[in-house]
């Protein structure tokens, strides 16, 4: 009975060897092999986005990969501190250009910035919008990552609150999700769930759905709608435009380097199927009416696309608009295109339907 | 003087030339090239798609273009009858598994089928939706082009009206039209405009949407929602998905060959660029809410995108559906797929939100 018990287990064990094989040799084969092409600028986008992509020099997707491939921890720091210095002086650019006014306050240990508009529609008086900044979860830390807050207050005409959540290397997840937990429950005890908007661009994006997800199982009342652009709603590489729009992308270039690197730092050894780490995983019943908002060469147009149905086939209202010839959140590159207008106008509409 | 003058039109001659070739290198220089890549089946997709998909034999692009190459009207109408005999065999199973009833009549010298659902939502009793076929404007002619009519009667449960519009080489542009126009002036009186819905998939929602720009034209009141498939709202190659989602769509491949042939055999020397070929290029105001879907595969992804950005910037209510892993019209091929069902039940959702 043992010898039996035996064979048919050899006899399993080499039909799932079998089958295992057959099934690597069937996704291999039915894998597509894309022949090398020529894309010409995008015809259908505006004269403003055109520019912005016939001046911005194609990077070679293996260079790329090199470049932002970093190993150690004083590496990580190196490259964050060139990128955010950058940005931080188009921040103060914008501050000046936009006339908002910014002020910083902690809760419970978090950094927080409130940008108030020049002007604020009457209906958003008492309203606000909670921004999560993005930088694939190590960039945009202090002021640097308001850049997004200062539009959507200017041009959504509603106060904004940004989060300055903690981010690796020091701080991988959950620290980020527990800050902005920390900072909604604070807000919650002087304003209704249904008078706030959460939300932001990428890694902004892919946390503030996260953050959803964490608001429903801690039993929070959820926020009245939900901005998510260009949303990285799954940590993992396996949506379609990471392998169709490689190297068209022409901000984010590729997934390998700088943000698998990222993701990893992250997720910091959890799950990334996690939906607190990549909420397209999760269960979208509970979410608020969520806006996003891609374009056809984003690298993260699935990664939109796929949290998109996943809200609407759980009843969501949920509203999607892909912009033609738009790589990953250009609409923040190109502010003054119409494409970016369009963006945050009807953002403003959004918010207006659905807060209270 | 006169010689001045002619010296400073030489003189602007040479510069206009010279610009005119810096703008041209300008042009070839800002192209990108994509370098060849590896596309695995889409991991976010449902099983049933990524079947469609594995077991879908790639076909090389310049073998497909040459294959689809027809220079005579005699080769259009062998592949017409090649193609159609086997999409006739396709209807009548449908006819007998979702057990509807199909009727036909002239309606002033154009044939139009009615297709009666086994089961009418009571809301749809007195309501129609006008169907237009697909098929690059060559394709579908008889019973051929029902297969969507059907499985829009039975999912959405409300009578579809299908036109059998005239199509080339016999019958180019504006023949369609002109039918299309003809039987919704005779539905027009029996059934209040707000009653009604038009739509169809590729060719089907480009004429769909070109014949809204002919109702406005026409002072006619325009249906209170149209469905647009995957729409061929532009026939000439400006698209960035032409570029981008060549070899990447299984369905339609590549523009060349057969879609180039078709939009020329169509548009018979009228200017592509006319919104009642190119719907895309035409103005908006007045659009009824429209239903739109595509996939990240689809070679129309940014015709579908383009055509919703301009509803949308018109503000109309205006609803864009991206799936994952699909090529064009796939949902009318892999009709079991979980997304050919979310597709028709949003669209049956859509049509009881909007008809009256």
């Amino acid at each position: 009975m043992k010898k039996r018990f035996q064979t048919v287990h050899i006899i399993a064990g080499i039909l799932f060897f079998v089958a295992l094989s057959a099934g690597q040799a069937l996704a291999q084969e039915k894998a597509r092999v894309l022949h090398q092409r020529t894309l010409p600028l995008p015809y259908g986008a505006s004269d403003a986005l055109k520019e912005l992509i016939a001046r911005t020099p194609q990077t070679d997707v293996g260079v790329h990969a090199q470049r932002t491939t970093f190993k150690t921890k004083e590496q990580w720091l190196q490259f964050i501190q060139r990128a955010d210095g950058f940005g931080a002086a188009q921040v103060d650019l914008m501050i000046g250009r936009y006339e908002v006014e910014v002020t910083e306050e902690q809760i419970s240990g978090v950094t927080v910035r409130t940008v108030q508009p020049q002007s604020i529609d009457p209906k958003n008086k008492n309203r606000l919008f909670i921004h999560i900044h993005g930088g694939a979860y190590v960039l945009g830390a202090g002021k640097v990552g308001l850049g997004e807050a200062i539009i959507i207050a200017h041009r959504a005409r509603i106060p904004v609150l940004s989060i300055d959540y903690r981010m690796p290397p020091g701080h991988p997840f959950p620290a980020a999700l527990h800050d902005v937990v920390t900072v909604y429950k604070h807000l919650l005890k002087k304003h209704p769930a249904g008078s706030m908007a959460l939300g932001g661009t990428s890694a902004g994006g892919g946390l503030a759905l996260a953050s959803i997800h964490k608001f429903i199982k801690l039993g929070l009342p959820v926020p009245a709608a939900v901005f998510a652009g260009s949303p990285w709603s799954d940590l993992t590489k396996v949506s379609d435009s990471y392998f169709i729009n490689e190297g068209v992308d022409s901000v984010l270039v590729t997934n390998d380097g700088l943000l698998e690197g990222a993701a990893k730092l992250y997720a910091n050894g959890h799950d990334m199927k996690d939906p607190l780490l990549s909420p397209v995983y999760g269960d979208a019943a509970g979410f608020p009416p969520t806006y996003f908002v891609t374009g056809t060469r984003d690298l993260f147009l699935s990664n939109t696309v796929r949290m998109h149905r996943k809200l609407r086939a759980a009843g969501i209202a949920a509203d999607l608009n892909v912009y033609e010839g738009m790589s990953h959140a250009d609409y923040l590159f190109a502010m003054d295109a119409p494409e970016s207008k369009q963006v945050f106008e009807e953002l403003r509409v959004f918010l207006l339907q659905h807060l209270q």
